[in-house]
């Protein structure tokens, strides 16, 4: 049986108890470190689980999962994944493989939480959410847009819109490349202050009024751990604001962001009197 | 301090390893039990926890929330959420009670595993979702339609829709209530066939070619336990379809439904033939 389970989102001891059982009696231990991270190192995963655990980057997970599923017909081999399976695309890879598999091999998943709910911390509503997006970084040259097309379809029906933020893990140098040498980058996480200005940057060439500098936006890190912070304001004040270690994530608010939803994400504003002004005016709206 | 707690969606050891740590520990332990139930007896939660639970309805959290919080400030109180606390706006309710207290209460959530995710397991992607929607039991002379707007606006940008489906538990008897007398009705859970033919029947009216018969959704049941079903067709289809125990859900799917969703979606359907047939002729398409 291969086990597809989800570790939640901060430390070690956000596994469920069934899923620290089958890690536990699993033949081989694999961590999912691609999509994701968790807040801790996996030295402190394999201390607390009593495990070794095999670090699947994203070539050992497209090119050799056969090495993962390996007698997993017969055996129990345990995939972790940071936060929920589902949420990551790796989960529908693995589950078709093993389905495919001559003989099939039986999967189960653990669910666990994800940061597309745990994003209900800033108080809106996971009823009035959209379409959730991605941001990848920008470079001078290459500045995907195909974001705002998402988060103006979601602002038009006054939907929230949670935006995932960027990571690189173990990207490979192009210019050490290009003379035939493999040398990984330092890990980059993107925050919440470049994606306010990237999103700001693409309202000045699209102006439909999306994701300007007055637009409210919540942003968010390390949700889950005791560490977390949330911060509410304009996407040009959150474009200024440091909110620490990864992992960072936005949300921009939808114009039907009502009542109990203000009274709640207004106490975790950067500046209250001017987020209260600008949800007074512009949000709040029956659709 | 009040840690909301997220139990998961199964049983008793979907609760996270931290979550159970405090629990065991906590002076006293609440599980909300109006919203969602688990798919297990109170009494396993008790004697797995090695601690005595007490069930709070409805009308405790909103009316008798001083009891709950009684003495939180200087000791940890446990309040339990089956899914992940964020799902239900019974934590925003608590959450702003504790600011709100004199002396303030401090609170921690723990997230765990929601259907809001868990529904992943049919192959649909979480980021083609649009906005969540509820279901509640249609009666003779009430059957509110507004979720069919919801479910038009998703449909408009090809998204899928999540239906959750009522659940009625502790519902007094109002026949007897006019003879001045509490008696509560056996729990009531709606089905994913309830659900899909509400859904035609509003159709029936509004016919705006959003939920009718040929229109494929996936229903699912139990999700996250050994037991959980998944079975996928059209909405007249899944209005036939037994599911057993519940609790159900129900996705409305997306048009944009694409080729790799179709691919992991095919293996739950009632009548592949029929599904492919379905999704070749009307899905898949880019927006």
């Amino acid at each position: 049986m291969l086990y597809i389970i989800g570790l939640g989102l901060a430390d070690e001891k956000d596994i469920s108890v069934k899923g620290l059982e089958i890690v536990r009696r699993a033949e081989r231990v694999y961590l999912e470190a691609y999509t994701a991270v968790l807040l801790v190192e996996k030295s402190q995963l394999e201390s607390y689980y009593g495990r070794s655990v095999i670090v699947a980057d994203r070539e050992m997970v497209e090119s050799q999962s056969d090495d993962i599923l390996a007698e997993a017909d017969t055996k129990d081999v345990a995939f972790l994944v940071v936060g929920d399976p589902f949420s990551a695309t790796t989960h529908t890879d693995l589950a078709l493989r093993c389905q495919q598999h001559n003989p099939p091999i039986p999967t189960r998943t653990l669910p666990n939480a994800s940061i597309l709910t745990a994003v209900g911390a800033t108080g809106l509503s996971l009823y009035n959410f959209g379409q959730t997006v991605s941001m990848v970084f920008f470079t001078d040259s290459w500045k995907p847009d195909s974001f705002y097309d998402r988060v103006a379809e979601n602002s038009t029906l006054g939907l929230h819109t949670l935006v995932l933020l960027d990571i690189k893990v173990k990207e490979p140098n192009l210019e050490a490349l290009a003379r035939g040498k493999i040398v990984y980058e330092a890990p980059r996480f993107m925050t919440v202050a470049q994606c306010a200005s990237q999103m700001i940057e693409v309202e000045e060439t699209r102006k439909q009024g999306v994701c300007g500098n007055d637009q409210l936006a919540i942003g968010v890190a390390r949700l889950g751990s005791d560490d977390e912070k949330i911060l509410a304001g304009t996407l040009e004040e959150l474009s200024q604001a440091d909110f620490g270690r990864p992992l960072h994530s936005l949300v921009l608010c939808g114009s039907t962001m009502h009542e109990m939803e203000w009274e709640y994400a207004r106490t975790f504003a950067i500046d209250q009197e001017k987020f209260d002004g600008i949800w007074k005016k512009n949000y709040g709206t029956k659709k």
